[in-house]
């Protein structure tokens, strides 16, 4: 099995969904490329006795176990005192620490003008140095310290590494947290496991399940399917001492699926559209409707996008269509605004409007409202103009408002890769 | 304590972070307002080894348990089976359901043109069909069906009600999850909580924890605090007899920080910028430069959006900028595209643009390259007009690309609001 880890994420805004969790993924893949499996996750509220049932939970079968969250200031953040009681070590004043917190604290109230109660503050800053006696301390990126919690001497159980749950104070403490001694131990029995990816758009889930019992056992492989927004997704890991197998698998799959395979080296829609375009030196503008600017933050959404995106209009009103992607009002009378002809008239205004050489043009009935008989919810057409030629795409995509305009983004994005392909 | 229920999501692709899990959140709220209170959600991969440990793990203090995701037709969904072993009820082929399954893939290839091997097929269905001997059937949505099953006789424990992955799916389900006899017998005994949420703009967590500690103990409430994106959300959850508690809370709250309460009433910016703008009749177009289109998106994320958006133009290029918002290239040479006059000229060029009688401007540095001494990496200029006046605000926000572009929207929305109020 290798060595594994266990994660605790803590907050009753986690669990709740209030919030998205970003730090349970983000930990286990830097586990994942130090060798570490992540066997479970769990998610607990505030309550201490939810997160020590998660840590006991863990112990047995995991050779780390880390959290993140509950070391702020308040009441309700109780993750080192949790901790310390399960790995019995008491928690107590750390009066250093909390010299070291004291003085953060203040140069950041001063950096960002925070006028808090200093009584308060006080109070904030002792209750974030009462950690587990014998801890290891991973110093304050914002003002909370991160702790390595080995279990007291005569207990068992793997050491428990707490983290902040701001993402970016885990991320920033966590090169402290691998470095640390306990830590170190851990790894150093770590084998890497290593990941494949082989995307494909448009075959079927059933289809692949054949193929892949067609040559089973695929022995030394963790093959994981996923679908999703018509994307599959077949995501392998290994050991290097199995790549034999997995070459078998990437040559069956690589065959059978041929017509749809879109990726077999990792990369995703937006690494292909960004290639497709920056390798001809094209640029690209978008003229939307019901996706209401999403497709344009997609293609701005990584860094050194400003090479190849112009911009976008988003043409929600039939008057903005017209008057700032010039799209005919006549066109729109006589085929509706959700038509095919409308998704090539944005894409062609886009294109002309921006001086881009690439337009997309996208408009449909994102709902709840706005569907007919003829023309349901999650109607969309799409439009890609290019200097090599059009392509369009009529779709009837299924789920709510949200799922919708979701799919219509990663479906505009595919009929991008298509056309520049 | 009252009910408590726990809630697996299955899926390497989730507890890898390659899908957000939606499920999770969703059900956790589903259950909240239906009396039931969660304790500990558990994401696991697809080791049958890892679900079986969660269900035990989560058996001895929950009253119900709920799963979503693994029972797709592939190899590696293996929920059913599991959670069958792990309540002692073995898996048999249940021949009517899978005539009916049989029925349904037929349908759904028909309607969708599916063209998938006809084997392929009838194997995912027969291992769909493979459930627990004598769980309960809900009937599939999509292909998949649901169960709830109860320990067997003589054994003890909690009812899992097993559901599909695919939001749609187990959304579709749940109204039949609740409905079955072991489902009901479990709800019958659930107080219903009550939930409270007071969010302040602006506010700091340690001046908040002062205040709590000031009125503890706070008997009969669950109060979580959450800062998000410069949003600090109080949100308090209390059974109907703790209500004059609750009254305490809110009035010293409300009281303290009266200058940062943004909504005592449950609302969120999104709420309270559609009101203020349908209580004017106003509409609002913007001018976005580094978010890309994430405004105009959130602003129509909403159904009713039509009502009040007209559109923005994403002026990613400076070009884009000066042509279609007209803003003056002297401008951009003299103060830069990131700057305080830039902002304001995106905000009344969209205005102008849209005939829209308010417009947001937002320029800024999201990194991460493009920063400078004097422009460093999360400057951001905001900028909203409306026929009753002007709204400037300079931000300089920490975090990545991401973050800066995520916190940018935010920070615009609640200019939105102030600029409204």
């Amino acid at each position: 099995m290798g060595v594994r880890a266990g994660i605790v994420v803590t907050g009753t805004e986690v669990l709740t969904g209030r919030v998205i969790d970003r730090n349970g993924p983000w930990l286990a893949e830097q586990l994942r490329a130090a060798g570490v499996d992540v066997g479970r996750l769990v998610v607990v509220g505030d309550r201490p006795v939810d997160l020590a049932a998660a840590l006991r939970h863990l112990r047995p079968d995991h050779d780390l176990v880390i959290t993140s969250g509950g070391l702020g200031p308040t009441a309700d953040d109780l993750t080192a005192r949790v901790v310390g009681d399960v790995q019995g070590r008491p928690c107590r004043l750390d009066e250093p620490l909390r010299q070291r917190i004291a003085a953060r604290v203040e140069e950041l109230s001063r950096r960002r003008s925070w006028r808090g109660d200093p009584e308060a503050m006080a109070a904030g800053v002792a209750k974030q140095a009462e950690v587990p006696g014998g801890a290891h301390v991973l110093e304050p990126v914002g003002t909370a310290p991160g702790l390595v919690v080995p279990p007291a001497e005569g207990r068992d159980g793997p050491p428990v590494v707490v983290l902040p749950g701001p993402p970016s104070e885990l991320r920033g403490m966590w090169p402290a947290a691998l470095a640390a001694p306990a830590v170190q131990a851990v790894l150093a029995g770590a084998v890497p496991l290593l990941e494949d990816t082989i995307r494909l758009w448009g075959a079927l889930e059933a289809d692949l399940a054949a193929t892949l019992r067609r040559i089973e056992p695929l022995d030394g492989l963790e093959v994981g399917t996923c679908l999703r927004d018509g994307e599959l997704e077949i995501v392998t890991r290994y050991a290097p001492s199995a790549r034999p197998v997995l070459d078998l698998l990437r040559r069956t799959v690589l065959a059978d699926f041929a017509a749809t395979v879109m990726s077999a080296d990792g990369r995703d829609v937006d690494d292909l559209v960004a290639a497709a375009l920056d390798a001809r030196g094209w640029t690209v503008a978008t003229g939307e409707s019901c996706t209401g600017g999403l497709l344009g933050a997609r293609l701005t959404a990584r860094a050194g996008a400003s090479a190849r995106v112009l911009g976008g209009v988003d043409a929600y009103a039939n008057a903005a269509k017209t008057g700032l992607l010039g799209v005919p009002a006549a066109l729109i009378e006589a085929h509706g605004a959700v038509s095919p002809p409308v998704a090539a008239a944005l894409a062609d205004g886009a294109r002309q409007a921006f001086g881009a050489r690439v337009g997309v043009g996208v408009t449909g009935v994102a709902g709840p409202g706005g569907g007919s008989a003829d023309k349901p919810v999650g109607t969309v057409h799409l439009a890609v103009v290019t200097p090599a030629g059009r392509y369009e795409r009529a779709l009837l995509l299924p789920g709510d408002r949200e799922q919708v305009r979701q799919r219509t983004v990663v479906a505009a994005m595919h009929a991008l890769r298509v056309a520049l392909g």
